[in-house]
This record gives structure tokens, C-alpha cells and sequence, in this order.
């Protein structure tokens, strides 16, 4: 069967984002002897599921909160009880918000559908502008027409023998015919965290602009809350800030968290309810009864970030042992929970490479994924990889070795 | 803010079903004390909730379990286990179906947004064809583009003094520029179930004219099984079946299946992801539970079924008792829960009785919503209601008896 809508050709033909979730299924779901550094799957941390499961168990032991939890539909924004608590919680970080500046989705990457196609649709200039690649794959496929996205190569600061840090090419930044900026901060792929400053210019451009700056902190504040240093935004007019569980230990829950102006907020309660119908209420009922038990906070601080801190260590320091010699440069890893690997004088694409692992059983994320429109033409879009650092040490370690073997192999 | 996409205007200005879920939302969450013949939300039966809570206890005092439910994204198509264990069941029911036929979504609502748009975008007449309207008013605003739907109106036949039934104009059926067919049923909103002749002609017209039949399943066979008599379809090359945990009692989980062809199920694969990453996995990992211990017919056959089997005998005689002297027909309650009611004598517009029933708090559903573009040119789409069963009898008789009064009051 062919279809021929422009939407089957921008949403069914084959993309990054699909590989890179066939890939995660097959390692977690049918193969988990791979050594597995792809996907964007959180670790399981036993603490956080055990305190999962005292809220769930807690559930399932009180017959009206199973049928609020199974047998209602929550309404177009989501769950009112969850959206007030939020609020409140949202207020003690001093943030200028109420109920109607939240809006619940089946996840944060249909929130993206939606806010993007809201947005732009490339029609008179009508564009996303990404201020710098590599930048979150899974945007790439979500717009419904070719050419809403703009994107920007970043300046490059290189620190020491092995880091370096993207920047923003603040000079370069032109925002006629832009309708919204996005930016994912801790960045998926390269970790980076936005500077307070960043943050601020960027605000300014968008306010001088008229247009909304969109903040993906899937891994960001106040939950996860995966942020090693650097700045935890406050959400301020203009801004959409698009929150998860995910990165808390809950992807099967799908539920994403819109902090917005009211405008915005009405427009997704819209598309979602047209879309979707409701959102599911597994994820909103377990983070109602954290924030009412006063644990999310404890769940983030406590458990989430120390266990990726922790790893996070151990992967800098295991590159650090296993690449002596290579050159290469890893990315400031200042949140989320990926190494961002730099190889400038890989001899081959990094797809290559990508391939040669993955038949030795090392499943890791070919970086071109991630440079949009610049991955043909930029030489440095070819020279990068995306190691999460989830897996467990003696796996990440292993796989570091055998990518250590095939990049001695590739420059003999 | 004004949004100046086509995405914005197509999707997120006042719809239908968002007023229905804004409706549903106040009553189920706001204002419990609304006589509520609305929305489409499941019955709360005791007896099916006890049996997942069971299931759902059983689950949370596993560790692994509680993993696989909430740490993990599903795959692209969903649960690998559950895929095969529905491929197996399907095929005890004599279906030639492999898990390759197979593909879970955030809901059925979801499915129909990324099928209707695979098949269709008004574009050379690509449309799909609605072979009788009323139909499923959650459809109208999914598509992302204007014409996309082509309706016809039913024949009407009618059966002693309070009954009658929608039938497929066959004569007037026409294919060309049809890129896909799609019938509910048991439908929503009339309660009509395709008889096996209805199906196996639609079918043959689909198939003469290479294009699948979508059917909408959600009330339907093999779960929830809300059918009172009539065919239970069988699946088969060419058609696609969405079915719904949502009417078993699980509308919170957002969870739909998809039975197709397995080029239709890659490009859901597809699509799903880039739009949603994943499915949840709350509807799937109980859906697998009910299968694994057998208990899904027995949940369908001697909960479900008789559940609504009497609630539809109590509103049908309620109906008759207090609408007597009144002109009116209910169509033949074959399925689903709902009756709808057609007043042919009715002399103002539904809205205005929706509105009046509204002001003495008695929700409804307005019928002119569920005719597409027929609502405006066909007086009999003014004349009609949708009237949920779900609620409790004495709930239901009070909003008939002030429905009575309201009809007594407009003839006057």
C-alpha cells in the first residue's frame, strides 16, 4: 500500500526517531544482551520504583482512587486536581502561574507535535528556529510540512585535551519569519545546559521578536530535575516550558507537563482533546500522590540525580581510560544523562562507525541524526556520537572498549 | 495569540467533541450532581473494576512487572507480548491474523487521527467516505484539511410507532476520489449494528474499489462486546479494525488496537512514534493480564454485557413511560449505550432543547453535532438527541422526566 498524503510522507516514511525507538525496543523488549547505549530510556533505579510502587500499591488498595485512575476520562487540559497541585508547586519556585497556565499531554513528544504544528507550518516564513544542532532528533519528523525548521550551527569552545561546549551564535541569530524558538536544556544529545545568561538573551530576542521561546526540560528542573550545574530556568510569560516523568523513572506512564501562557494552554486542551481525546491518567495520578505525600522533590534530589551523577562519573572517567590516544572531545555533561562524544579525525561517517558497533552488539546513537539540515554539509555532523550512561558500569565499560577497539581498528 | 497555522485552524478552534469533553470533564470532576446523559464515558461497574484492581494489585506487588508498566517505552507497534498473546486470541476466533496485523495506540481516538490522515487529505478528492451520517462526531475535526469528509445521508426506516433504523442508501453509493471507507459500529451515536449483509457488501464495494474498510469497533466485538444482536464482524484482508479498552471500564488507560494490514500497521508504527514516542503501557500491561488469566470474555460476557443489557431495558421502557403522547422514535438500541431519540415533530432546533435541558441541569448531546455536513441541509438533524444509559436508573428517569416536561413546555 502506498499512501499518498503529505502527511504519510512527512509522519510514515522511515525516521531517525523510529530507528532510534525500534532499536530501544528490540534491546529492552527482545534482546537484552545487547550492550545497550542508545535509546533514551531511563535507568531503573530500584529506590525510585520502590517508592513507585508504595504510591501504586496505595492506589490499587482504594476502589475510588482505581476508578479516577481507570474509569474516567480526565478533561481536554487534564486531571483539575493535578493541574492545581502543580500549580501550587509551581508557585513555591516563585513561579508566576495558575491552573490555567498548565496543560497535561500524553507525553512530551505530543506535546511537541502539537505546539510545532501550532506554530509554524513553513508557509510566509512561518518557521521554528533551532538555535543551534545537534538538537533532539525527535523533533525532525513532527512538523507536517518540509521546511519549518531553521537551524543554526553552534560556536564551538574547545576546553582542555578532551571538552568542549556549543554555544550560541548570538551574531548569526535572525529571527524575521520565525514564529517560535526551541531549545532542549540539559540538551538532548550534547548534556549542555542553558547559562543563566543564555537563557536571558534568548528570552529577550523572542520578547523583542513577539514570539515564544519553547524550553524542552524533559531532563530539566524542577523534575527530573537531572542538572549537574548550571541554571534551573523560572518560567516567565512567553516562555512554553514542556516538562516529563519520563526522565523520572515513568516512560510507560506518558505524561507531559505545558507550563504556558493561557492562549497556549486553551489551543493544546483543543488539539489534544481532538487529537487524543484525554491524556491517560496512570502518569497524572501517581505524580498527584507524590506531590501530596511531599515526595517528588525527595524522588529527584535524593535519588534521581545522585544515581546520575554517579554514573556520569564513571563515564567520563571510563572514556577518559579507554580513549587515551584517540583524539576526542566529550561535551560539558553538565545534565541529562548522555555523553556527547566529538571524534574529529574519525576517517569515516559516523554512521559507519554506528554500524561496525552495532555488529559487535554496541548499540549507540549516530550523532548526524541530530544536526537536522546541516548534517550533509558540516563536516563535524559526522564526527559524534550519543552514549547514555544508564547502563549499568561493567556494560558501559565493555561497550567503551569495543568502540576504543573499533576506532583503533578504523585509524590503522 | 493567534495561532495563523492550518494545524490551528483545523484543530484548535471550537469543536464538537471538545465541548463534549469540556461537558464530560465538569460533570465527571466539577460537578458530580449534573443529571448526566452526555459523554461517552463507561459505566462504573463494580464488578469489573474489582477484577482489575485485582489485576493491577497483582502488578504492583511485583517488582519486574512494576518495571516493564512504568520504566520502559513500549515498542513502535507496542508490547511485543501483547501482540502475539491478541494474535492468538483473534485467531481462536477464526481471524488470519499474525501480531504483524497488530498495532496499539494511545487510544482509538489517536488511531483514527493517523489513519484518517494517511488516507486522506481532500487533495484530488481523497476522502473518506462516511457511508451514513449520524456518525462518531470525534471525527469531524481530525483531519488536517477541509472536504476531507464525504457523507451520505441514511435511508430511514421506521417500525411501528416508536421505532426506526438508519440504513446504508446503496443505490447512491459512489466510490470515485474515496481513499478509504469508515463505519462505527455499533455506531455512536445511534446504537446501529452492521448487519452481516451491510458488512459483507460494504466490504465487496471496498475491495472492488481497492480501498480498505475502516471499522469502528470501540463499542464492539470481541471487547467490550456491547452488542445486543447483530453481526459480529470477523476481520479479514482490507479492513481495519480499531477496537478500544476504553468501553470495558478503562477509559483512563488510552488504549486502542488496530487490526490492518500489516502495510497500514508499519506506517501506525511509524506515525505513532514521531508523534507520541510510545504507547502507555497502563491499557496494555492490564489488557495482557486479562488475556494471560482468561479472564477478558468473562469480564465482556457476564459483566459488561449484562451491565448494559439492563440499564438499555430500563431506559427504553423509561423512554416509553414518560415521552407517551409525545412524537418520537428511538433508533434500534443494538449496541453501545447510548439511545437516540428522534423527534420529528420537534419545532425548535436540538441545540435549543440541549440548551433548555442544559439550564434544569440535564446533560445530553445535542444530535446536530453527529451529521458532518448534513447538519445545516437536513431538518431531520435538528430533531434528534443522544441520551447515555450509563448513568443510574433513578438519574436517568429524572432527566427523562424533565425532558418530558421541556418537550410538553415547547409544544405548548
Amino acid at each position: 500500500m502506498t499512501f499518498k498524503t503529505s502527511f504519510a510522507r512527512q509522519l510514515a516514511d522511515g525516521a531517525g526517531i523510529v530507528d532510534l525507538m525500534s532499536d530501544l525496543g528490540e534491546a529492552l523488549n527482545v534482546n537484552p544482551d545487547l550492550l545497550f547505549l542508545g535509546g533514551g530510556n531511563p535507568a531503573r533505579i530500584d529506590a525510585v520504583e520502590a517508592i513507585l510502587a508504595s504510591h501504586l500499591h496505595a492506589i490499587a488498595e482504594d476502589a475510588d482512587a482505581i476508578h479516577q485512575m481507570l474509569g474516567v476520562y480526565q478533561s481536554p487540559l487534564g486531571s483539575e486536581r493535578l493541574r492545581a497541585a502543580l500549580a501550587a508547586y509551581f508557585q513555591s519556585l516563585g513561579w508566576p502561574v495558575t491552573e490555567a497556565n498548565i496543560a497535561l499531554t500524553n507525553g512530551s513528544q505530543s506535546a511537541f507535535f502539537m505546539l510545532f504544528n501550532l506554530f509554524a507550518d513553513g508557509v510566509d516564513q512561518r518557521q521554528i528556529l533551532l538555535p543551534w544542532v545537534p538538537e533532539y532528533l525527535g523533533y525532525q519528523d513532527q512538523v507536517l510540512h518540509p521546511g519549518v525548521f531553521r537551524t543554526m550551527r553552534p560556536v564551538i569552545r574547545c576546553e582542555g585535551d578532551n571538552r568542549f561546549e556549543y554555544g550560541c551564535d548570538f551574531d548569526a541569530l535572525e529571527l524575521s519569519g520565525v514564529t517560535a524558538m526551541c531549545v532542549s536544556s540539559p540538551a538532548n544529545p550534547s548534556g549542555k545546559v542553558l547559562s543563566t545568561e543564555e537563557y536571558q538573551r534568548l528570552g529577550a530576542l523572542a520578547d523583542a521578536a513577539g514570539i515564544p521561546l519553547i524550553l524542552d526540560a524533559a531532563y530539566g528542573a524542577p523534575f527530573p530535575g537531572i542538572v549537574f550545574s548550571g541554571t534551573r530556568p523560572a518560567w516567565q510569560t512567553n516562555r512554553i516550558f514542556v516538562l516529563s516523568l519520563s526522565k523520572l523513572g515513568l516512560p510507560g506512564a506518558r505524561t507531559g507537563v505545558v507550563v504556558a501562557d493561557e492562549a497556549v494552554i486553551e489551543a493544546l486542551g483543543s488539539v489534544n482533546t481532538v487529537m487524543s481525546l484525554a491524556s491517560g491518567n496512570l502518569g497524572p495520578t501517581l505524580l498527584l500522590s507524590l506531590l501530596q505525600a511531599g515526595t517528588l522533590d525527595i524522588l529527584c534530589e535524593q535519588h534521581v540525580l545522585p544515581f546520575y551523577a554517579s554514573r556520569r562519573r564513571f563515564a567520563l572517567d571510563c572514556l577518559a581510560r579507554h580513549l587515551e590516544g584517540i583524539p576526542h572531545r566529550v561535551h560539558r555533561a553538565d545534565g541529562a544523562f548522555f555523553l556527547w562524544l566529538w571524534l574529529p579525525e574519525l576517517s569515516v561517517p559516523s554512521r559507519v562507525l554506528y554500524e561496525r558497533l552495532k555488529a559487535r552488539n554496541v548499540l549507540v546513537m549516530d550523532g548526524a541524526h541530530f544536526f537536522f539540515d546541516q548534517a550533509e554539509s558540516w563536516s563535524h555532523a559526522q564526527q559524534c556520537l550519543r552514549l547514555t550512561y544508564c547502563a549499568e558500569p561493567q556494560v558501559f565499560e565493555r561497550a567503551i572498549e569495543i568502540l576504543a577497539q573499533e576506532l583503533h581498528a578504523i585509524s590503522d
